[in-house]
């Protein structure tokens, strides 16, 4: 529910971090106000659809002006609850969780991974882009010690679970995870999965029909 | 649309990579037939959602009976076209660029990266995973020589604008891009994107509002 107390639709969820992004982008070229009809353009949706979107959180356009990009930024930023500070976590110091470790708008979101852990002897006490790599045996005290919301997960599936089975004894809010598994978090911690073949297996369905399927 | 001619929604070409993967689990584990209200289990979704998912592609199930496993699997495979091989490249040889070559299960369902691609000269030559990195001068030729089908682009925002100006000149089908850019491709060229820091903000949105949107 947002502030109004209306119930907003995953599908408007899923289009903020884009509208948010263009803003962004919008923000640094020095644009101050756009119409829903540019915003249109950008967002690949209709005008109705955006002002429809829009005003699910209180109609901040104004007819024949358009929206104020700088206080529409904030505002979703605000629902979005980006740029206040959240501290993360890594597990798995592989590619992925460096190259993960490695994003710089990550921090600018304040979104804030603070360590890495890892099983493997060699990579423990190294660095990964800044971060120290700790021993998965000191994982539930670092957790508790400093407050940890979101733990991200990047590691072979065939070690997930176990990992999964840990975490959910402790009081993380979140896990962001990339291993090939689906997991069932006990209430209170929030699961969202990146599962790139599946994204893989959707380009292909429409490469295959791209008569009919357009693109994104 | 589908052999037999409907339309099939977004929303289901979304679920269909994880009934793949689900019966794929369940095919390893030996499991002959399958009712829609234990699928509806694993899937998240009501047992006549699934029905209805299923119907889309001519009514696999049989009252009382349940899905045949392994039949199922080889459709939703031929309507994904899975096990088709398909040659893919890699333009970046950084640790999102590494990782993704690692993925054992691309190649399982046919997606082979047979070259990697970078502009640094410490880099060509190299093996990322048993492939070998090219110079980025080599594009284009290697792309028309190999009827190169998907291109997957995992290199900084800065260069990626650059990097899809020269795709939309190719005869690829394809990209699957990583950076943090949107861009038009020509009619004839899908591209699907993977925006992790918008999934990180949906994560995010959740727990905030963790009482009103449940778990994925």
């Amino acid at each position: 529910m947002n502030k109004s107390g209306k119930n907003i639709s995953q599908a408007i969820i899923k289009r903020l971090p884009r509208y948010y992004r263009f803003l962004g982008e919008l923000k640094a070229e020095g644009v101050e106000r756009i119409s829903s009809g540019e915003l249109s353009g950008m967002m690949n949706a209709t005008a109705s659809q955006i002002r429809q979107d829009l005003n699910n959180f209180g109609g901040f356009g104004q007819q024949g002006y358009g929206y104020n990009v700088d206080y529409l930024y904030e505002e979703i930023g605000k629902i979005l609850h980006i740029n206040t500070s959240h501290k993360m976590v890594m597990i798995g110091a592989g590619n992925l969780g460096s190259a993960i470790c490695g994003y710089k708008s990550f921090p600018r979101y304040g979104f804030n991974i603070i360590a890495v852990f890892d099983i493997d002897p060699k990579k423990i006490g190294t660095y990964v882009h800044g971060i120290q790599v700790h021993s998965m045996d000191e994982l539930e005290d670092f957790l508790e010690e400093h407050g940890v919301e979101i733990v991200i997960v990047a590691i072979p599936t065939d070690n997930a679970a176990g990992v999964m089975k840990r975490l959910e004894k402790t009081h993380i809010k979140g896990v962001w995870n990339f291993a090939h598994i689906d997991y069932d978090m006990p209430e209170g911690i929030v699961m969202e999965s990146v599962h790139l073949s599946e994204s893989l297996m959707i380009l292909n369905y429409k490469i295959a029909n791209a008569e009919g399927a357009g693109r994104k």
